[in-house]
């Protein structure tokens, strides 16, 4: 018997209910002409929601680390262009109380699931989080983090499955799926999936789109970059907009086999 | 740009067409009563092939290790009363020429991936194989023991993924479906999926075959038992023929919304 | 050919040099009392640093958090009874520069070392410091981890081996030595060991500090209880000082096999 | 409390005693010449018994798989020549008979440890047997394996520890001495450990040799070649013969360090 969700709702958008929502954008922000490119892209082509790095978190000190505070502007300029709400990364609890305008919900990477002082922080607004699992973290402690958030009262958490590593080398990580069902069937939070990270192979990332809505995944978070080979970041397993155009029409169907549907750009619903 | 899988037929059934296969039945074979009122259930369902261990490897040399030759009659009865091609594992190169006759499909089971003496013997057969992942096989070693396979001309070799050894353990293995798209792009192999093994816990093996036949997998192969509480091996993961049914019955739509559909019975197709 | 290791001086002890430190302590600061007695028994046993929790990390919210602020003035008064440096870790950015004066040697911990925000805040310190490799980091990233640590013209950085997460359950982790040994013939870094949180289980202890010793590192760091089964955290890795006494002395012979010797206490060089 | 080892004797040679045993020689058989150079050598350095492929199990098909019954005559000349016993690898439970006057002990390898058809078939001779650990084997797997080695009355099984497949990569597998601590503890066999295949990095195999005497093993197996470069299989990873003089000359001062000795060659004791 599958516990029930307990839907989270953010500007419109509800994650966790019947509707499938689709967070896409580049992984990082690098201008606003490259980043409203993109949100008008896959906004057009069916994402709800964007996302976009202002901090990077990047395992070797001399690559790019994120347009940091320069990109606050962008993001408010791309939201209001667009309607479209938008999730950044936290990698420091003193950028809470900056980003907390800024941003529609707070990501926490896989690479600070970990790190309570910032869960304290972030659990402490009640703001919408986007949890990303650890790396390594086991399912069990990756719904204990998820406690940390909780524990102010807050029951905006959405959890997302984005791969662990493995011996495997073939992808860069190695995507759970059955971790989304096992936490769809024990625990009340949303969980959407990010196949980007998880496999990090173009080509891979369609497939793994249909199948996280066909196991009950409440959504998908994708990197998306008008043109991948130029990306400061993760250029690798960039989707160009046409790509992620061409996966979100064979989702559809696969949504209604499951007998959910994509969610509508909350711009659409509201005559914002 | 995904190669093209080139089918391998049995018996009236093609792995890797547009026909979805789903292989069912026992993880060992006990008894006659016992095999054949699984058989029926599963046939009835939508099962187009059958699975039954008739030589099990068991980690504790003191479990249950199969009925052995013992198992040969049972298997043709059930196949002539079924009409249903049935798979069974070698543990041994000794068995092959034994079970040449019995089985319809040779298989090759996550322990004996790499047991190289066993393909060389198997392969000299050119019978259809199927050969399951190795539990810490990286993709490209188990497309090599593929190679092993086909070094004597066969091309019947049909894979399937069945779970890797990480660090989770909410699931009994990880089950790797990034790995099933990456064959399918990368490779001519048809390749099925293992959910029953792959997680482990009957709740997620549903979800897990959605998932599965979304993101392109040619089939599935599954333990279903009667009275799974009673089954002398991997009784916790057995799935009961109504709940086979149910996910079956879930599986027609996903199949539709991905332009494929369920592999009839073989029997249902040659007036046998 | 071995990479020369460039030693880091702390208060009269010199890690990577022909001497081999012993850090011995509780995994938390409880007490006054508890800390005092734990630093007398394992300086008069051998140990050369401390080591003590004053913030913990732990991943259910409902287990003991630290003392925090409260255990400063323990710290204080233990550092000046015993004669000897003490390390402990950081969580968080904002404790940079309340701690600076606290301890002598920042402990950056294995599920903060891609905690790229609080590595660019010690850094700036140039602060002796302590960095765990994550418990799945590789070890090219492990050693980008301490470039950021170096960033800032920082040399005072050791590295610590604690135990990579695997499939294997019977330990709590599983000890990599090899990367301690990959670590010397690869990088300045001095590096050490702590068997206690790689293997978990207090009989295993003893026998990883002699191979730790043996293969090369530069030291060990160890949980020490003087009452293990009340304590407040990690009761069931603690040594008790008896078994502590006995690894030290089985630990010299090894010692002098490879050409080294145990650091004393600094306290016992300089008159203080 | 450790449990107390039974030792296993072979050839006037004793594992589990308080002799620590070298076993040294090629990963393939190669020619009269090749085996013959490296067996004198690295006897003349302080080896007790030797190593030598006869069957290989190779990941690619392509690959060398060794001499096969061409290299019985080999095997048993080096014997005579240098008095010393020889351990190799069956692939097949048919090479049980024919190996069984050759060699003086059983191996089997790392891939075929969940192999049981083998595993019975060579318990029922009862002749001493090298079990090494399987790539992706928990210790409680390993130890069940070796239960269907004494399954028959077979006393004489040697365990070997070889490395398990991890996410690190600049080591070809992760060496877990930790795992040869708990069976010293918890089991009565004899273990020793591979640091050939454990690390696969030659300048890291002196290293690991030393930790595996410190922390408890009954001894070593270790992969040389007098001309590593030209070797047919596993060349990395070979060490030269003078190499292998200079590893066992600081193995010395460890063993007396942890009060053991290194095993003569039995030629040595027998006066032949």
């Amino acid at each position: 018997m599958q516990v029930e969700t307990r839907p989270v709702s953010i500007a419109g958008l509800r994650f966790g209910g019947p509707e499938f929502v689709v967070i896409a954008g580049p992984c990082a922000i690098e201008s606003l002409a490259q980043f409203s490119t993109v949100a008008r892209a896959v906004k057009s082509s069916g994402a709800a929601m964007l996302r976009g790095g202002i901090y990077k978190l990047r395992t070797d000190p001399r690559s790019f680390q994120g347009l940091g505070s320069a990109a606050f502007d962008i993001v408010r300029k791309v939201r209001d262009e667009t309607g479209l709400p938008i999730v950044s990364e936290l990698t420091d609890p003193r950028q809470v109380a900056e980003l907390y305008d800024v941003v529609d919900v707070f990501q926490i990477g896989a690479r600070n699931m970990h790190n309570y002082s910032l869960l304290k922080e972030v659990a402490a607004t009640r703001k919408p989080t986007l949890l990303k699992r650890g790396i390594s973290a086991k399912v069990e402690e990756w719904l204990l983090a998820a406690e940390y958030l909780c524990a102010e009262g807050n029951n905006n958490v959405i959890l997302c499955e984005r791969g662990i590593r493995t011996f495997e080398s073939v992808t860069r990580n190695t995507l759970d799926l059955s971790a989304v069902s096992y936490v769809k069937h024990n625990s009340r939070f949303p969980v959407i999936v990010d196949p980007s990270h998880g496999v990090g192979v173009p080509e891979l990332i369609g497939p793994m789109c249909l199948a996280a809505a066909a196991c009950g995944a409440d959504g998908l978070i994708l990197e998306v970059h008008h043109c991948p080979e130029r990306a400061l970041s993760d250029a690798q397993q960039a989707l160009t907009p046409e790509e992620f155009g061409e996966i979100i029409e064979k989702l559809r169907p696969v949504l209604s086999a499951v007998k959910r549907s994509l969610a509508m750009p909350p711009a659409y619903c509201a005559a914002s």
